[in-house]
């Protein structure tokens, strides 16, 4: 099936030039931390998602709107990290194909084959409540683990390493990883996001010691499993619903 | 003393359209903690330095040269922090004032006065090593407390503020209270560091406990003052030199 009629062409004069922003969008599906690639039609590539910045538009309005055509998410925890700026990012060969395959005329569209700086953000969503869905010029939008990523374009492998340490460093300070659970959840269950984004084992009992005398979690009703003694407490941040 | 004939204009094909970047640079005298401030020939705007990309250059090495041109600094640790993208940043009537009292040609710099997305930066200096330069935009380039800065434009306040919160943020995760003070220092410059950037006194017992918790600090002679017994000792941070 071709979605060659259904693209819209992106015009020259609408957008900021040399521009353009990037998403990585984390979620973590109870044992691996995972982002979400996708693959452009008939190309073999694989990318993150990402788009440009109207000139009607702030960056941030832009990356919203981008983030909901692309992967059909929106309401997600986002932060921008940093903006991109070598000179040996550009892939113009790659662009090329991709216009080709989504039947953009390439002198219309030449302007895209130029550099780009790319002001990269990162996001953070609970894994079960989303179903993203590619856009018009993707085959596919897949969860990928950060650990077997596709080879990705120009340099949005760099991109992704540098979200995962801006990531690591947040872990505490703003406490992201809440953004990765749903409402409630068993200390074992943050313990495991924590290991999946620090890439290492803790040990229990310093990390649960660590995090309640942090102040943080609001402790509920244990988690009914059938074996009522043995069941663990549910947590919550507080100030999060 | 007009600087007209000296300003070189800056050709709009050369430089990446809608971008720009600035530079909010501390320093510590000691007492207060001081950013660079430019105040433009004849406009009494007052500005924090910055500047434009050039096509043929990475964005990393566009900051390190505006930089030099600007304040006539080099080699001083430097931080992108945020890139500020909204519409309302932009103050074509402020430009316009700037590139007339500099004598530029208006039509030909037209597109100066166009919306700009910002990428901020931060930069670290000890203060006594220094003496900047203002360039030939600018009348003057001056120290000002964080807590006696002029007005200044479009929405310089905030990236200032903005560099202000991250710094406080990382002033223990990457130490960065080190490049502003020399590389020997007593305890009490350093504790003088630290309250002028958190805005709040610190107990002097627990403080410096802390710090040498930390591991971080390697004890040197002590300061020779005169009275000996009461000398305090000198400390460096590990590995910086």
């Amino acid at each position: 099936m071709s979605g060659k009629k259904f693209i819209k062409s992106i015009e020259r004069e609408d957008v900021i030039q040399n521009l353009a922003y990037d998403l990585v969008i984390f979620g973590f599906n109870g044992k691996q931390l995972k982002i979400l690639v996708l693959e452009y039609h008939n190309t073999g590539l694989f990318a993150l998602p990402g788009g440009f910045v109207k000139k009607s538009e702030s960056l941030e309005n832009a990356v919203k709107r981008g983030l909901k055509e692309r992967t059909g998410l929106e309401n997600i925890y986002l932060e921008q990290f940093r903006t991109f700026g070598s000179l040996s990012r550009s892939n113009p060969e790659a662009m090329k194909r991709i216009l080709e395959e989504n039947g953009l005329d390439l002198i219309k569209h030449e302007w895209m084959l130029d550099r780009f700086l790319s002001v990269a953000h990162y996001a953070l969503i609970n894994y079960d409540e989303v179903s993203p869905e590619p856009d018009s010029l993707s085959d596919s939008i897949n969860w990928y683990s950060i650990n077997e990523l596709p080879t990705l374009m120009m340099d949005h492998r760099e991109i992704v390493e540098t979200a995962l340490q801006v990531l690591r460093e947040n872990l505490e300070k703003k406490l992201v990883g809440m953004n990765l659970l749903p409402s409630k959840f068993t200390m074992k269950q943050l313990q495991q996001v924590y290991e999946a984004i620090l890439g290492e084992k803790l040990r229990r009992t310093t990390f649960q010691r660590r995090l309640l005398a942090m102040g943080v979690l609001e402790r509920h009703e244990k988690l009914f499993q059938g074996k009522a003694h043995k069941a663990p407490f549910l947590y919550s941040f507080k100030g999060k619903q």
